[in-house]
């Protein structure tokens, strides 16, 4: 489970479905393959064949009668073949990661959103992200309301069907993580157009990526 | 996480592939019956339908690039399934809950044969268990050459095809459980006729299930 030698950046991008962390991940990886970067873009949960395999089973509103720990451990096992298969590797050669949602959404979802035992989250969170932390966590905060509007217009999954309360504790669970990790977890505002909050993400970024500041 | 009221009695049977248990399992669930007790047989990993699900992503053969620590949490995944929607359950309702491999199989297979981390694999036996532990655990123990035939013979999946070397390291992992848990796991013998390797095991069986010695 130790922390391998790694070369590359490792950014995650956290909030609720609707939130803008998809269009923001799409300029980001551009920006930087154009660059020079070798970018490696991938999602919680999926992002490997055995993961997207996980993925279906997780997200089949046929698994309604799944248990809280089933779930939690699902994800992290889709979380570990993606950290073996793909994200480890691709730090090993240099590149920059952009994860699409990593355990810090456990935390949130699982935790302070669902009610699950705070020490077995954290404990399944070491375990499925084989040691691994992100070098910075963009979460994209907007008001839950607006996320969830959103989030239903495109066809809301088993996971975000739960509401507008559901999202509001979701939301404090990201601001604890901010408050438990300031150097790693930033909240940027996510309620302004898309340009926006891609330059206040990236006043997020530009210590660990130097040719982001120049843009 | 904390374990449940129970009335019933959970029984696991584990051991190397061929050594015999789930033909012991259903005379122990016959002989049961007769007594007018509800059994409840089950198998690992499997045993409702998202355990299944998640089974048959663990032995297809095509998922052979599957890292250790997704694999491990998969087998706990589809446990918490199991734990939750059936075995808690039977036992609150009183009955004897058979089960075909337990958490001792991922310590024996994961972490002793295949070299996974202990505190690892302990970790995550705590959590895909749900907190729960078996009040007897019978490991029929067969010389890892007979078994392996026979397993072969029935057409190896992906976890048992690793050879006679794999289920020597696996024996010696179930002898360890034996030897730190002496009350509740104890080794059978299990090279012998049926009839006989079945009263060796239910001599173990008598102390928690009277009816058994009348028989």
């Amino acid at each position: 489970m130790a922390e391998q030698n790694r070369r590359g950046v490792f950014i995650t991008l956290e909030g609720v479905d609707g939130a803008g962390k998809s269009t923001k991940a799409e300029i980001l990886s551009l920006e930087l393959s154009a660059a020079g970067y070798e970018v490696v873009r991938v999602r919680e949960p999926g992002g490997t064949p055995i993961s997207e395999k996980i993925r279906y089973i997780l997200l089949n509103p046929a698994n309604s009668e799944m248990a809280d720990e089933c779930e939690l451990l699902l994800y992290e096992a889709s979380r570990a073949q993606l950290v073996r298969e793909t994200i480890l590797p691709a730090l090993e050669r240099g590149a920059v990661v952009i994860c699409d949602r990593f355990y810090d959404s456990t935390f949130a979802y699982q935790c302070v959103a669902r009610g699950l035992d705070e020490e077995m989250v954290r404990t399944a969170n070491r375990l499925g992200s084989c040691g691994i932390v992100p070098d910075r966590t963009i979460i994209f905060d907007v008001p839950p309301v607006d996320a969830h509007a959103r989030a239903v217009k495109e066809g809301a999954d088993r996971l975000e069907g739960e509401g507008v309360n559901f999202q509001e504790r979701v939301r404090e669970g990201y601001r604890r993580l901010a408050a438990e990790e300031p150097g790693r977890v930033r909240i940027v505002d996510g309620t302004a157009e898309v340009e926006v909050v891609y330059r206040r993400m990236v006043a997020h970024l530009e210590d660990l990526i130097p040719e982001l500041s120049g843009a």
